[in-house]
């Protein structure tokens, strides 16, 4: 028996324990599911795709690859931006966006059942309904799922005053590497029976298992907040007001930030009733009940005042709100426009470092710029010292390409110089992980191999990534 | 040589790595160390003692430990209610009390890193200083230590707004089993570099390693509540009333409730306020700011007057509420001064349940109680659904024992049966060793004792204890 009739036994033998048409060998349909939206990430050659329609068939793949030693890479709708759901070679690409239920509403008890393909928007429209939120909002909140959230402990604006996916998770049922079914953490709102091993499956990035059910605690329906904008003449400006303002005891419910460049090209992109030629520019929200949200953005003015700010101005109003949101959101496609004109090509970093450095960061991130033949433009979530900069480059020009490559590498650098780390919200995957041995001490790099090799002994759970 | 002999030149061996005077021999000295505030727990018999002064002698018990296969408790102030921090025979206590710095508090970024040996209130006093809260506060506040409340990840009456422990550790240095010092976490606001072990060692309750310092993320300095009180006929009404204002969107910053024996026994303890009679209490609190704050204890008033209450009072003087919370902090004393005139025996349950089946809690409990010779009297954090019903019986009588421990399994089942957990916020330790066991599905067991071999192949840390 040649190889490739023993590999295509093998896949009948898994075809009759799926739903019908879960299992799919289509080449082309395969190398459509086989990326995410990193750059610079190897894509293998996956085996087959299973399109699982139930727990029974992600049940069934696992007990399936463990029996065979095949490797399985677990993907909902492949948003992410570190390649971790890219195929490996030999891999079951195992997607779970089909499971999509929003299984249960619980009003009383603030939470919710959902299974992992719940596009994060939606669960958010559905959860409006009965005046409840779920906060987290990653930047790819309208296409990203529950399940990749909880996968990379997703974050947001939200995260300055409402923190990050982890601080919503309170159980989860997985299909271990074996196929064993097991719910961790407890559907309560507080609970220590054991190790807390529903936390860390949270930002495993499909390393530990596959997450079939997640139960979500919610806040009462979040506020409609005060919205104001900070004009400043540069970031240093920005970023000492971002100290400060902090420092001062607020709690703003959204403090973001954007250089001059992005604000050109959000500009370039469309209306959203920003000024040209800023130099910086911070968002700001609070959501404090009555009063307390306007006098919060009133200290915010008189501080950014005091650092040289050249205009500020905030509305109550939800329409003018939705607007300057949207043109945050608008960072992203506004930079993709901008870069298909200059060769296409986008590297997005996302290190986060304490507050009270982002001024020395934005110093040094000009520096890093000014060595290299390529463009850096940021933006962030500047509340948490958590900032995205874009190396902007040439795609199709291989000294543009090697030159973004080292800028880069030079970001996250600063990040760890800074005493931060080299990913705030976007995980590690395959793009950040020989950075992830530079950040980790010896010791917790050991232990984050002998837990991993405690759960996942055969190592079949999405391979290569992360410390893998 | 005599196994006696073998013993101490070992020791000596110890001693000569550790700092002057932290190993203790004195069996009198150690037998005082030997156990925590915990009822029905054994108590072995230690081989040592080791009073740590510095992480080198933690290291040092470490590797000590390692070579010659020695079982180590650690301990700190030996405030808990699970037998955690008992001996077991053969075992170095391991106290870390001493380790006790502030080691520093930066209030650009809302930050602190502690040495475990601080106590939770001292920590809260020196941050006030710097405009800063750490909120959790376990009933224990005024003499647990901060390594503690990480290793049991403490609640207290804060939750209901503000979480546990964990929500605040950012990042800790733990020594492992042998000897190894390692940083875990990370000290941004954000970040997800790898898995998430500080997440997994918060709770783990000297099972993975010795926490030896914790960097903390801080809030803005809580401000001061408005402090309400509703005294209801039943247990019933007040805990239909816990379901409806949480239901309503409420986020109070505190939801006690207290049946009315404890208010009876309150009152027999000083005078704080209460009125006599109650059939139970609910005291409530909103720290939203300005009018947002006394808008939500009318609406509380108004629930709770629709609910059947007898009476409900609030008010924003700073000196009523500090009486009203000092009599919630008073049900400890309270109650252990009435059992000295039964007995002397009380065995504090902690379990907890969804908010929504507090009143069916309540009813099922008065059932137990009346099925038992033993009394029970309730208090607990009702807007997380985390209950303290203390069995109260007669530590002198056998028939009374053996009924106090046959309640108390019962009321952890009944806290099963409504979709709870056995422990909340108390911990497993060796009181709840056996029940750990019925909480958890067989795959989770495994996957806990899996890990926890992982970390600890020799099985020398806190051995006996959780799931070991």
């Amino acid at each position: 028996m040649s190889a490739e009739t023993a590999v295509s036994t093998d896949l009948g033998e898994l075809a009759a324990e799926l739903s019908e048409g879960a299992l799919v060998t289509d080449r082309d349909v395969i190398d459509s599911y086989s990326s995410d939206k990193a750059l610079f990430c190897p894509v293998g050659e996956a085996l087959a795709l299973v399109r699982a329609a139930s727990v029974e068939d992600v049940v069934a793949v696992m007990r399936f690859a463990t029996a065979h030693r095949i490797p399985v890479v677990t993907q909902g709708a492949r948003t992410g931006l570190s390649g971790a759901a890219n195929a490996t070679d030999g891999a079951i690409l195992l997607n779970v966006a089909k499971l999509s239920a929003i299984v249960d509403i619980d009003a009383v008890n603030q939470t919710c059942r959902v299974q992992p393909g719940v596009i994060n928007q939606d669960l958010k429209h559905a959860l409006a309904a009965h005046k409840l939120s779920y906060p987290p909002d990653p930047g790819s909140v309208a296409i990203s799922t529950i399940g990749g959230n909880v996968a990379t402990n997703a974050g947001g604006m939200c995260c300055v005053k409402y923190g990050v996916t982890k601080d919503y998770v309170r159980a989860m049922t997985v299909v271990l590497a074996d196929g064993t079914v097991t719910t961790l953490g407890r559907q309560t709102a507080k609970g220590v029976a054991g190790l807390d091993l529903a936390g860390l499956f949270v930002g495993s990035e499909g390393t530990l298992g596959v997450i079939v059910e997640i139960t979500l605690g919610l806040t009462p329906l979040l506020a409609p907040p005060v919205t104001g904008v900070g004009i400043f003449p540069d970031l240093e400006s920005a970023g000492h007001t971002v100290s400060e303002f902090m420092a001062s005891g607020a709690a703003p419910s959204m403090l973001e930030l954007m250089d001059g460049g992005t604000v050109g090209m959000i500009n370039a992109y469309g209306d959203f009733g920003l000024p040209d030629g800023a130099g910086a520019l911070l968002l700001v929200q609070s959501d404090a009940p009555g009063q307390a949200g306007v006098n919060e953005l009133k200290s915010f003015e008189a501080i950014a005042t005091a650092q040289g700010a050249d205009e500020v101005f905030f509305s109550d109003d939800p329409a003018d709100s939705e607007m300057l949101v949207a043109a945050r959101r608008a960072v992203s496609p506004a930079m993709e426009k901008y870069v298909s004109g200059i060769g296409g090509g986008e590297l997005i970093d996302d290190v986060c470092v304490p507050r009270s450095c982002l001024g020395e960061f934005f110093a040094r991130l000009d520096e890093i710029a000014a060595r290299h033949s390529v463009e850096v433009s940021t933006a962030g979530h500047a509340g948490d010292g958590n900032m995205h900069p874009s190396v902007l480059f040439d795609a199709s020009d291989p000294t543009s390409v090697a030159e973004a490559k080292e800028t880069f590498s030079e970001i996250m650098q600063l990040g760890l110089d800074l005493g931060g780390t080299i990913t705030g919200e976007h995980g590690v995957g395959y793009l950040k992980k020989d950075w992830l041995v530079r950040e980790l001490d010896a010791g917790a790099r050991a232990l984050q191999t002998s837990i991993k090799t405690a759960v996942d002994p055969l190592g079949i759970l999405n391979p290569g990534k992360m410390l893998g």
